[in-house]
This record gives structure tokens, C-alpha cells and sequence, in this order.
């Protein structure tokens, strides 16, 4: 920033008012409280919750307007509402954006900007699938196309889901819960295969099958039918009859407007270093539109989580408002929650940490949560990988009622700060039969993994 | 063990069937599957789960039966129940037990001897408390005196619980919830003061007051009246009629067999160094009946928690076997329920880190759990201990309807590690907003206290 007149405060834009625009909007606030910060986003309202939409589907969340948020404009944040970014100037410091509805366009001059511009979700390149977007083909990306979604699935029979992440799933079971009948297909086998072993995928699958879903993992979907409207799919030869198929099946980094500027992109994604700095000086990006790196071992890394958003926002905004943060990288830390399942996960599994040259040692516990004397003790799985060379945390897996995701986060913490597995097993856990067990699950698969290890050396 | 004949197998004896006993026998077997270990211990059972006793009293566990476990005799261990260890001949290396059936005694030889034998509870030197023990004044320390307080409790209108910590509370609320009008009185004014600060120990007052709780916070109990049985307790000269009198304020270490051997101890426990060896060599000693050290800072530090037992057992297990295992001193990581509130901690509060010299910085969050438009959002306080020199994190507390504990043991993993509060604060937690917020109130804690720690600056 030593290029500004001192007396001028720095101006900031940020392209695309997701969680990654708001909390580099606040983390740049907190850090210069005179910054001035101006947000383009292409809606007509602030905000809104992605990962509320499922639970909205499904009705346990009352009204889709419930995920709207507004975030409050003051004298140093400024809103453009119905605005797109159209170009951006590097060498000019400005990007030029219209009006969505006046047409007009017009520069804004900035010392910093941010792109977080997001995702978009894949579409699968089968016969039908484009063709039929928004005629039975259906994206969960939005309040306006889940509303849509539900709309349709209140006066339907039948929905095919396609994906096996957690976006699908949380879909295909609140349509369930609607009293749809629900087919899940996808082309691997496992479900979560980037963040769960296939023993603990497994748990889901098998739970879904229990709850009535037809599971159709490892099987493909080959053409989306129908005139007007989508009236069948196809999936490996055989025909189901639907008017709702959910295309779940990830998403690509929206990152157009930085490829034209000149900003070096990876597999479709910005290329950021751990100042969330792009190729181009002043320039930075967060969220689903950037590729940074994996914080087990510093490895290129993209992962298209709120979580990652988030972390990457408050770096992006203290070094935009002139400080200087450091990213240490994404562990893909997420949980999900389908039906009576939190499913949570970090770091590497098991095919990630081998595929980055790592030996593996794995270490599994599937217990109760609680003394199995007390009341409601729910089981739970948990899953750590390790190192096998030097014993370090490499990621962990969970799945139970409840009680996944924290168990997730101490893993979370164990990995940033390359905690070994026999120092790990000695944390001092809060035990009360009416929370916890004294030997709890984390700790038995930390021990489990440790007796492994021995054994391998 | 260099001393034993290579062929002969290691003879470890324990005293006291504890959570210490238990884990302490697992640790060895494991580390030496040949190792002969006998148990000693006095009841006419193996185990049972002192924390689930206020639960049991409650209703919520179904039978005091149920807190019973059965620790399987093997090849190499052995069980002396109905035994009593009367003395200790350090020098010969064995122990002396009584049948307390046949009143037989007999030397048991060890190669390594773990001192497990707990605690006794506290009774207050006041009028009226010994004399009428087990007659209106209980204590709660096994199914036998926690049934038989159910069963006068049952056929009561009004109690009063003398001690405001984890066990006092819980068994308060236990009454309550039998239908009893109940007062809960103890001379300092905060709950837990030893854990937690006052404003969070406000949180539970307000809330035991709000479900109808007598609390008597500040005022100490001045005698216990009655004749046959109890009648009536004197609290700062007011006089309140009941027939029962819970007297749970806290604990003293059982080192009569310690002390007696000439084996050190302080303030009445049995004082252990790393490897929680006494100051008499093979001789280990864990759990309630020993004094260790905090993990926060090395001071030597008094718990009496299974946890504790639990952690200290694995390294005197490993050790009496021949190992070398290292204890990494107390956090005193606890967790209570009362009622709907999870209430959990770890290290040291305010208090505790500036009487060891610390100077104090803290951060506290009120916030939901899961984001407002989640159904079932729940509410939590979550407060962090900061050394204002270093940022490094010295404690935690929480307290919520659910998810304290587990804040906590991030917390009790981050003050192990050494962990600085700016470190912390970048930590990637697991969100979904059916389980979470992507601003989580631990992190809303953590950047408070950063914030406060740069003004102190």
C-alpha cells in the first residue's frame, strides 16, 4: 500500500458477496477501519446460505426467505446490489461493471481487490441434461432454484439424484422425507470417495438403503428423456420413469473474468499463494473460484467448502487493507448432515495421503458415544490416518448421530499443527457418562493406528 | 525390571479397582502380555461408574445394577476382591491384604505396585454432620449410598445439597427432578470456582434458580439438627426443615497406606513425578489418591477426575511393566450435565492462571450454535484464558445446551501443544448449518481475546 498518499484510505473491492466476500469485508474493516470497501454482487438481495438450501428442501428450515441475510452497508462498506463485474484493469487498478438494471457501466478504482466470485455447478455432459435445465433438470444452487425444486418434488412421485457428495445426498434425502420415491446414482462407487475410505462410505450407503433409497452408487447415469419436460432417465440400459432429476455433481471455479485479465488459473481455478495473493500484484482470491493448497502437506489443493471461504477471507482482507496474514492451507474440514448421520471429515483419507506419496497406517473404532448404560447412547465411527514413516496425523473420518464433527475438529487442530498419533492418543478429554465415555472413540482409534504402527516398523 | 530373573514374569499388584485399577492393568498387559497382575480391592464387585450415580438417583439410568461392570479374570490378572491392602513393606516389596471374608492375611510380592485406591469424601467439621452420617447426611460415592439416598429421597419433600460443584449440582438437580424442593447451599459464592470464572458461574446459578433451585451460593452451612435422624439444617442462622442432607463438597486422597510405608505426600496425596512413580522405587501411584502436576504450566496440581485416573493409569500401567512412558501432567478437562446444560472446562480459569503468575487476557462469545434459522438452534457461552505476554492459550470454559464439551477438548488439545490464541483462531472447523456455524463461538472467543490481547499491548 506504500504506493497510496498516506492521507487517502485504501480502497477495496470485492467481487461477489458470498461468505468469502463477507468475511474479507469485515477481516479488512477490523484491520483498517477507514479502508473503503465496495462489494459487486449480481443479486438483488445481500446474502444468502448455501448450505441451508437441503434443509429448506425438506422443510426444516420454515422459508427459504429464512436464508437471506442482509449485510448492513455503513460509511466504509459499500453495497452494489444488481451489479456485475465486467473486466478487470490490472494494470489500472479498476474493474468495470454494469448496472443490471440500468444497463449502464461504469470503473471502479481500487488499491486491492478480491475475487470471490464462487462456483458454478457442474452439468454432466449427457444427452438431455442441458437441454432440460429448469424443465425437470434441476441445480441446488440458490434459494430461487431450490424453491423451484421443491415447488415441483411437493406435487412429484419420483427424483433421481445424481451425486454422492453432500450436497446430493442431503437432497436426496429431504426429498425422501417429502415423500418422494429417490434413486441416487453416481458413476464411483463410493460416496464421498475425496473424503471417505470406501469401509466408512460404506455406513452411508447402508444407511440410505435402510431408509428406502435406492442407492444406484457405481452406476452411471447415460441420457436425461423427455419433451417437454424430463420424463425419464437412463441409467446403465435400464429406464426409470421421473420428473425430477437433481444434478449434484459438483461444481467449477467461476473464475472467467480473472482469466481474461491475465491472472494465472489452474484446472479452471485462480492460482493463489498462502497471502491469498494472484499472479497479479494487488489482486487476491478466495473461496470456490481459487486453487490453494493443502494445509497436511502444501500440496495444490482445491476444495469448495464455506469453511475454506471463510478462512481464506479473513487472510484476503487484513492483506488487502495493507497487513500481512498467512493461509495455512485448506483440510477440507466438513461435515454433513443426512437423515440421523453427521458425517464429518479432515485432511487427508486414506487414497489422498497415498496418492501424495505418503504410507498409510489407518486406525478405526465403532463404539457407542456414551456408556452404553446411559440413555440415547448413539453409536459413532471414527477413523484416523496416519503417517506411516513418522506417526504424524494425516486426516480423520467420522460418522455417527452426533458428536462427528468435533471430534473432527480436535483432528483438524492435531493436523495444522503436526501433532504425532502418540502424542494425540494423550489429550485429556472431558468425560461425564451423560456426554462422553472415558475412553472415547477418537482415543481408541488413535491407539488402534498407534499399535498398527508399531507393527509396520 | 533388570533386577528380575529374565525367564520369571513381571508381578504388578494393584490396589483399588478403579477406573485408575482398570486402565492401569490394560496399560501393562498391553505393554507385556506375560505380566501377572493382581488386584486388590474390597468391594464384593468389580467396578462400577461413580458419575453415573447422580443419573441413577435421577432416574435417568434405570438400576444402580446398571453402573456394575465385570472386569474378566485372565491368565494374568488376577481380581482379590473382598481383599484389603493393610500395609505396604517397600523394602520387600510386597503387600500385605486381609480376606475380609475369612479375615486370612498374606503377603502378596510385586515387581512394581500401583497405588490406586482414590478418594474419600469430605464431611464438613460442623454440628450435627458426622453424628447423623447415614441418617438424613449422605454422601454419594457408590450404588450402595446413592440407592439408598433414591429411596429416602422418594419418600421425601425437601433436601438440601451442601457443595456446588459437578457432583453437588448434579445430584440437586437429580432431587429436583424426584419432585423434592431443594436448597443447595456452599460458602463461596461461584459455582465451580476452581473452574470456572464468576461470570460464566453466573450462567448456572441463574438457570438452577430459574428451574426452581434453592441457591444458597455464599452461605455456608452453619449445623445439621435432629435426633434419630436428621430434622433440619441451620444456614446463617435461618433454619430450614428437611430430612435429607447431601454432603458433596469434595474429596480428601486415601494415602493412609502411602503415608504409612513412608512414601511422600503432600497435602495429603501421594506425590508422583512424570512417570508417576512415588518417591519409593517401583512404587506408582494415580488417580485421586496422587498429587501431579498441571499441564498448563508444571505446578504441581491436585485433580480428582476419571479422567485423570484414566490418562495417569496408561502411564503407570506402561511403566510398572517395564516401560517408560511419560505423563504430561492434569488439565483438569471436565464436563457436567445438569438439567439442559452442558457445562465443560479445561485448564486454568482467571483465577487460577493469575495465581501462578500469569497475566490474563480473555474472550468470550454468547452466541448460537448452529445458524438462527436452524430449528433447535441452541445457545452457548464459550470463554477463553489467554497469557496476556505470550497469547498463549491457558484455558477454556463452556457453557450450553450442547457442543461445550467438545469445544473444550479443542481447547485442552491446543493447550497441550502449546497452542498461541492467533494460531488458534485460524483453526478450520467443520460447518453444516445443521450441526454448526462457520463462525464458530470458539473461534468468536478466540478473536476477542486477540483483539483485547493487542490493546494490552
Amino acid at each position: 500500500m506504500g504506493e497510496r498518499k498516506s492521507q487517502e484510505s485504501c480502497k477495496i473491492v470485492i467481487i461477489g458477496l458470498g461468505t468469502g466476500g463477507l468475511y474479507s469485508s469485515r477481516a479488512a474493516t477490523r484491520f483498517d477501519r477507514k479502508a473503503e470497501i465496495t462489494i459487486v454482487e449480481r443479486r438483488d438481495y445481500d446474502m444468502f446460505s448455501p448450505c441451508g438450501l437441503p434443509y429448506a428442501i425438506e422443510g426444516m428450515v420454515e422459508s427459504f426467505e429464512d436464508l437471506k441475510h442482509s449485510v448492513p452497508s455503513t460509511r466504509q462498506l459499500k453495497k452494489l446490489l444488481r451489479h456485475e463485474a465486467l473486466s478487470i484493469d490490472a494494470e489500472g487498478k479498476r474493474v468495470q461493471v454494469e448496472n443490471l438494471e440500468s444497463g449502464e457501466t461504469s470503473w471502479l478504482d481500487y488499491d486491492s481487490l478480491i475475487i470471490s466470485t464462487g462456483s458454478q455447478p457442474t452439468i454432466l455432459p449427457i444427452p438431455g441434461a442441458k437441454e432440460l435445465l429448469g424443465r425437470g433438470v434441476y441445480v441446488v444452487t440458490n434459494p430461487e432454484n431450490a424453491e423451484e425444486l421443491r415447488d415441483v418434488a411437493l406435487e412429484s412421485k419420483r427424483a433421481v439424484v445424481v451425486g454422492g457428495g453432500a450436497i446430493g445426498l442431503e437432497i436426496a434425502f429431504a426429498l425422501k422425507e417429502l415423500g418422494l420415491e429417490v434413486w441416487v446414482t453416481k458413476r464411483s462407487p463410493p460416496p464421498f470417495p475425496r473424503n471417505l475410505d470406501p469401509d466408512m462410505g460404506k455406513i452411508i450407503s447402508e444407511y440410505l438403503d435402510a431408509k428406502g433409497l435406492h442407492i444406484l452408487f457405481g452406476k452411471g447415469i447415460d441420457a436425461i428423456n423427455g419433451g417437454d419436460r424430463v420424463e425419464s432417465v437412463v441409467i446403465e440400459g435400464e429406464t426409470i420413469h421421473t420428473n425430477i432429476v437433481v444434478m449434484a455433481v459438483g461444481v467449477r471455479p467461476e473464475s472467467f473474468l480473472a482469466e481474461e485479465a491475465g491472472i494465472a488459473t489452474e484446472r479452471g481455478a485462480v492460482l493463489v499463494n498462502e497471502r491469498m495473493e494472484t499472479s497479479v500484484k494487488n489482486v487476491y482470491a478466495i473461496g470456490d473460484c481459487a486453487r490453494s493448497f493443502s494445509g497436511v502437506d502444501g500440496e495444490p489443493s482445491y476444495v469448495a467448502l464455506a469453511t475454506t471461504a471463510f478462512k481464506q477471507a479473513t487472510v484476503a482482507g487484513v492483506n488487502a487493507a495493507g497487513g500481512d496474514a498467512i493461509y495455512g492451507g485448506n483440510l477440507g474440514t466438513f461435515v454433513s448432515f443426512i437423515g440421523d448421520l453427521e458425517i464429518s471429515c479432515t485432511g487427508y483419507n486414506s487414497e489422498a495421503a497415498e496418492r501424495n506419496g505418503f504410507k498409510v497406517v489407518t486406525g478405526r473404532a465403532n463404539m457407542k458415544i456414551k456408556p452404553s448404560w446411559m440413555p440415547g447412547a448413539k453409536d459413532i465411527s471414527v477413523k484416523l490416518v496416519v503417517d506411516a514413516e513418522t506417526g504424524r496425523i494425516l486426516g480423520g473420518q467420522a460418522i455417527g448421530e452426533e458428536g462427528a464433527a468435533w471430534r473432527m475438529n480436535v483432528v483438524a487442530l492435531a493436523i495444522k499443527q503436526k501433532v504425532m498419533i502418540q502424542e494425540f492418543s494423550t489429550i485429556e478429554l472431558a468425560y461425564c457418562p451423560a456426554v462422553s465415555e472415558v475412553y472415547d472413540p477418537l482415543l481408541v482409534a488413535a491407539d488402534t493406528a498407534i499399535r498398527r504402527l508399531s507393527r509396520t516398523r
